[in-house]
């Protein structure tokens, strides 16, 4: 009957099986004394095995990762995905209950309908359809789901690091693509690293009258001081050797960037600003957001903040900064050149704490896995899916990309520019989630030969 | 009897009467619904009757001022005090009940003992005790004892305009002198000005994923890059025409500065610090503190600052300023020239939004109220009283001292270094509150020939 049609006559069942899923709070930042999470778990793994997969749970320190396998065959095709949601504070935006999924206006609202429940399920769903559509699937298909991506995935590089062979792969499926602004699929073939550090400065061992203003050490003066020295004037970023480490972009990741629909003037409309940073415009700060590292002022504190005006010399002074890297930035020595570029300058008493790491990771664009994403989105009649090199944010793609070689791009994801990730009213487009579901389907048809 | 045997005499008693002035918990932060604050001026109202003098409360807008008349003669000295004090929070903190005084080792503990409520009785016990020693007051003198100091004084101006010819007076004694770290008296010949603003930069109209700092203004980086602006890397001022307000400090006043004794290893050693800001030291930091304006930074806060990593593009920076100023640096005319400064530099964007104001004023150092302040010290056998033309921080004193042209200066304090004024155990030394009390009794002697 075609897979297409199949999903035409199934959504009113897909959908009550989607919703089924969202109404689980599997919150991972919340302790689970209650048994509801690992229930969360369980279910997942029952759709795997409903759907023929041997599927099981596997224990980390946290929360447990569900791992299924299906299929055989000459390639494997690993996905990636996580069960577990952000929290659905604050309450008082949702418009509908965050774990009672309603559907207005065409789109399904819920937390974490867009990431990355709607993605997990859609996959599954998929899997079933083909096999019923095609008979057993003609190669090997690995699903690892886990629960702590939203609280940073901390037993995630240990648990890949014991299980590679379990793991490995031809190529990998990751969360979180999704659909642009003007609806075109988008494939990333990259994370960028991170670097995120706070900045500490210290002045007298309590807070001054400020009549002292003059003459005494000021940390959140002696803090810019050194900022100063990170960005000049114009905004550029000058931290000594951090140019030096950057690999230099491919030409196809430059042609793939150029092929790139990018319309500055709607992402400053959608941002109510008149002009982006440095007055960066069209494909330069496209090139500037996917092919360079940032210095970003996540958050900057010092004295006293409340209203009206108390006259102070502050005691402390922080920055917390995130510096998003690209490949042969890695964070560490990253890290280790931001210390030296301050000691260089006479900044021995700022303190860089080192608060998290991420490697970038790349998969080349030409890769086979990223043509089939791209004949399976033309196969659906979508011409319009844009690759890029890399996302402009950061993940653990690394420890499948690169530390067990496995070609891991972004596709064929539920969510689109107005899903609102991790805020109130989380949404996904309803003719996306079937989409998704046909997407994947036909990508599995597609991947075995 | 000679008055300082009479003081000597009476130690207990003065202690007594003051203990009962600590005992009243006259914050003036608080709303007072239960007539406690207004017993309190009343009490200080009964203490000057008692004396002898005409005293009555006058009415504002918030707390009554005391004000009270006493004697006669050519000439005429005026006495600003205030009888509220600051809360007493944390009260964690506090060694004893902050509203119970105790005496430890010489040392009276108790909120407001030090600022201002000790220096308000001493005097009126001086008065009582120069009266019953000399007999009628040779000249004039008139206490204004407000109630809302700690609050920043909202309703002095209006007060002080409406009532010049009643506060008319050829000097004025100024609450807030004290000793310093060696015990030194010491009289201040002025205040410094103050102009307190808040610098505001926005961004996109929510925080932005961190993917986006590359690109998206930040506004923590542009108030960084206003504030470069304001001070070179150097930690110089640098903004445009501040110095060419200044007065010029004044021959006498260079002169006085020099016969200062400054120890700036025990101001670092009690700081904590290595070194004061810029590397002064010694006499050229007290000029610094004494003759040139400041441009402190005293609060500055924007995007996330909890624990951990958050990556954001914060949406909006503020940055909370205290320029304290010098004679002929009025701060009006000083945000007019911040704003101009920044406007100059491209930065119309960063608002600055203009939070208090103080005058600076100045009563020369060779004012006769001056050498009858020295002379007093001398008579106690305090060759070591040292002149300041100015004190590092800032006061209403110009309504007194610029609009009602009185020669306006601190001396005969109770405070010392060690006080913690507005800090908890508040505390002054019992043997500086009895010589204050003979200070000013003799200092009434002089006063009058």
């Amino acid at each position: 009957m075609g897979l297409d049609s199949r999903v035409e006559d199934m959504k009113e069942e897909l959908l009550l099986e989607l919703n089924e899923f969202l109404r689980m709070p599997s919150v991972s930042a919340r302790e689970d004394g209650s048994g509801a999470f690992r229930g969360c778990a369980e279910w997942v793994r029952s759709k795997l095995e409903e759907a023929g997969a041997e599927a099981r749970l596997m224990e980390t320190d946290g929360h447990p990762v569900v791992y299924a396998e299906i299929g055989s065959g000459s390639r494997t095709l690993l996905s990636y995905g996580h069960y577990d949601v952000q929290p659905p504070e604050p309450l008082e935006l949702w418009e509908s209950d965050p774990f009672e999924p309603e559907v207005r206006d065409g789109s399904l609202f819920a937390r974490g309908v867009a990431d990355d429940k709607g993605d997990v399920l859609a996959r599954i769903q998929a899997l079933r359809l083909y096999i019923e559509e095609h008979g057993p699937l003609p190669f090997k298909l690995k699903f690892f789901i886990e629960g702590e991506e939203e609280i940073g995935s901390p037993n995630l590089a240990p648990f890949v690091r014991e299980n590679g062979p379990l793991l490995a792969a031809d190529a990998c499926l990751w969360e979180g693509s999704m659909k642009d602004e003007a609806g075109r699929p988008m494939i990333f073939c990259g994370t960028k690293g991170l670097a995120y550090v706070e900045l500490r400065a210290r002045g007298a061992s309590h807070d001054l009258h400020s009549m002292y203003g003059g003459i005494a050490p000021n940390p959140a003066w002696r803090l810019i001081q050194a900022l100063r020295t990170i960005k000049d004037e114009n905004g550029e970023i000058t931290l000594d050797g951090l140019d030096a480490l950057a690999d230099e972009p491919s030409e196809k990741d430059l042609e793939a960037i150029s092929r790139i629909p990018f319309d500055d003037g709607a992402l400053r409309a959608s941002w109510g600003v008149q002009a982006l940073d440095r007055g960066l415009t069209g494909e330069e700060a496209l090139r500037e957001m996917l092919l360079r590292p940032t210095a970003n002022i996540a958050g900057i504190q010092s004295g006293y903040t409340g209203p009206g005006s108390k006259t102070i010399v502050p005691s402390e002074a922080f920055v917390k900064m995130d510096f998003r890297l690209v490949s042969g930035q890695s964070p560490g020595p990253v890290v280790e050149l931001i210390r030296a570029h301050l000691r260089r300058r006479g900044f021995e008493d700022v303190e860089v704490v080192d608060l998290h790491g991420v490697e970038a990771a790349k998969t080349p664009v030409d890769s086979p896995v990223v043509q089939t994403a791209l004949e399976t989105w033309r196969e659906l009649g979508r011409e319009d899916a844009v690759v890029f090199p890399t996302i402009g944010g950061s993940g653990p793609t690394s420890l499948f990309a690169t530390e067990l070689g496995i070609p891991t791009i972004m596709t064929g994801n539920v969510a689109n520019a107005e899903s609102r990730i991790h805020s109130p009213n989380e949404s996904i487009r309803l003719e996306d989630y079937f989409e998704a579901v046909s997407y994947f389907a036909s990508f599995f048809g597609r991947f075995a030969s």
